[in-house]
């Protein structure tokens, strides 16, 4: 098997040759950024991934709408306000905003993704939205990948980037992005969106197959399938300036793709694991020796989505019981009679009961910011890994009073 | 339609005729009492109602073994220690557990039944439960329900029995219970348990149906399917005292019996839902116009369920998109463009989308202990309620360090 080579790279969205971008304050939040600007040079292929969710917020079904004809030259998204249940009105002030960039960016508004996040059921304040557009529209540049990632926060406590080069035939392709979401510890309401642009030229299709293969490993493993907001989207725009040989089919070169999209992926999934709403912790659950990959996932998502799991990891309490019960009622079918668990390189329990563990030791690796669980259940080949982070005072103290 | 005639009466396991109790200080927990009995005079019909998590306690086990009979005498309770995950060793302490109990109350062993609630993964300390199981079957009584009730809570902060007459075609049957259960912001790790008693003349197969409905209403909207704990279960015992017609099939009877059962199962969980861990109030969320009984569960028990919802109703703040979302997540069918929601009497959302509310009123409502939410979806006949509570920084504080 012939090795990949990539490299990790500093930046996010504009890091790929061909975009440019910017992030303004238009005034929907409180003074910070809230109006963000991803724009391509060319016409780039465009592939999208949205929630499940039977609400479903005005730009995600006016952005899907979009992106059946497989081509997009820029996104428009907004922090502050979700425009999600407001009736018709929501999808004409989503459509107002695609004219408004289209017109701007001289593209046609059918090639406008429009994304939003923050507060559901309140009219967009459309005279601070459009004029955040006009501004964000003149600044955009190849500098601007760090301001649209501050403009896509929330409850965010950091932006998050990811950029990496990848060699595809001799032809080095790069893969960039930004993500947001923090409300995190019940991912099912906090909006998760995240942009990913390239310079790969790549036939629409295996771009589609590419990008679900990736969420599913990275970003779905930061949440539950099914469990997803009114808001959440993953889109990729991938423009071909790198001039590679279009990847129209499976091989090295779709296979190296893959590999550079699902690396940006997964540090932008840990990234909103690891900034989870109140979080003092990133919480990292490897399930191994299951039968089938889905059970894996499943049983990985299980534990790192339990609130009493996560209050122990806070409290620094190593209660591997709580952990062993999340397999059990996470819907995976494994044998409870061989679990061992691990919190890091520390053994908690063996064949499905405890362990007398060094409780000192047990307590030292607790208190990292990266916890570790290792779940083997010997019962076969197949493995997961799911990312969380730990529940605290400050989740409840956010979350009771975010409207206000 | 005839009417039921039932009347709410004190107590709890005890207020049947024929049953005693006891709940005695064995040492497992720190000086609370921890050790419970329940005793049947008659040999009684009995049925339960088990976790579907993959990872069973031991008691768990051995009671639904000792149930295939449809026969028990007794129940044997202990708080403090779960009895998950200890292997071998676990099943046999739970058969000790049972075969003590059965030799002092002069009773086949395999007519005890066995359940525990505590920390998992930890050794029964047998040393302490035996001299327990002891002192309950000598102190026994028919005033000892209160403290079985007591010796069988864990985090709970207060007792849970409930009790009811019926009139049975002219005869007088009453129905009693207590439960246990108080982690339930998140009710999937932690231990439900509940015990119904009765002087009802019942079959086997009808008591067994009774039970699975009045469980399904009350006890699982409290929770979420498949979602339970290692320990879970809820078991009533019938002993036939009240010589009643025995109950053998559908009709008058059989329907006030189930109002009955219900009546004391909904008190039962109610209670259990307003003493969730750290609560402040008891959320409830009735849902309406759904087209099947099954999608409103769905939908009100994530409703319920939704870490969101709890913390904003811990914050008194209105923020009804959360519950839009999470009846769009939640798996139910229904059409969002006629939803209209209501906290309490305030309505704050109509056809999907926010309504002009007066944010006074509905802080007001929020307010108080008891909170209600309306989702009438406008689609059809059928409701369901579920229950719930907030979720507050004392949550986490008993959660980060339970097990210390």
């Amino acid at each position: 098997m012939s090795q990949i080579k990539m490299k990790e790279l500093p930046g996010g969205v504009t890091t790929p040759p061909g975009f440019t971008a910017a992030g303004v304050t238009a005034g929907i939040k409180n003074g910070k950024k809230d109006v963000a600007i991803i724009y391509s040079e060319q016409e780039a292929v465009a592939a999208g991934v949205f929630t499940t969710n039977k609400i479903k917020a005005a730009p995600v079904r006016l952005t899907m709408q979009h992106l059946e004809s497989g081509k997009a030259r820029a996104v428009v998204v907004n922090s502050g306000n979700a425009n999600a249940c407001n009736g018709l009105r929501g999808m004409e002030d989503a459509r107002a905003m695609a004219a408004l960039t289209g017109e701007l960016l001289q593209v046609p508004a059918e090639q406008v993704l429009v994304a939003s996040t923050g507060v559901i059921g309140q009219p967009m304040p459309m005279d601070k939205v459009l004029p955040g557009i006009r501004r964000a529209a003149a600044e955009q540049s190849r500098e601007g990948g760090p301001d649209a990632a501050a403009a896509i926060m929330t409850t965010d406590t950091v932006t998050k980037e990811a950029a990496v080069a990848v060699d595809l035939g001799g032809v080095t392709v790069t893969v960039g992005g930004m993500a947001k979401g923090s409300g995190m510890i019940h991912p099912n309401m906090a909006t998760m969106l995240g942009f990913i642009t390239t310079d790969a030229a790549i036939e629409l299709q295996w771009l589609k197959k590419a990008l679900v293969h990736a969420v599913e490993r990275t970003f779905n493993m930061i949440t539950v399938d099914g469990d997803s907001s009114t808001n959440d989207m993953v889109v990729a725009l991938a423009n071909g300036m790198a001039e590679n040989r279009v990847i129209n089919g499976e091989g090295l070169d779709y296979t190296a793709f893959c590999a550079a999209l699902e690396a940006v992926c997964r540090k932008l999934a840990m990234a909103i694991a690891g900034d989870g709403e109140g979080a003092t912790k990133l919480l990292e659950v490897q399930v191994r020796g299951m039968r089938t990959e889905q059970d894996a996932r499943l049983a990985a998502r299980a534990v790192a989505a339990s609130n009493l799991v996560k209050s122990a990891v806070f409290g620094k309490d190593a209660n591997w019981g709580r952990v062993i019960c999340a397999v059990g009622y996470s819907g995976a079918e494994f044998n409870p009679e061989t679990v061992d668990i691990y919190i890091d390189d520390v053994q908690v329990a063996q064949n499905g009961a405890g362990l007398a563990f060094n409780e000192e030791q047990a307590a030292e690796v607790l208190d990292r910011d990266h916890v570790v669980f290792i779940i083997d259940c010997h019962d076969g080949d197949c493995a997961a890994t799911a990312w969380g982070c730990d529940l605290t005072y400050e989740y409840v103290r956010i979350n009771g009073s975010y409207r206000t």
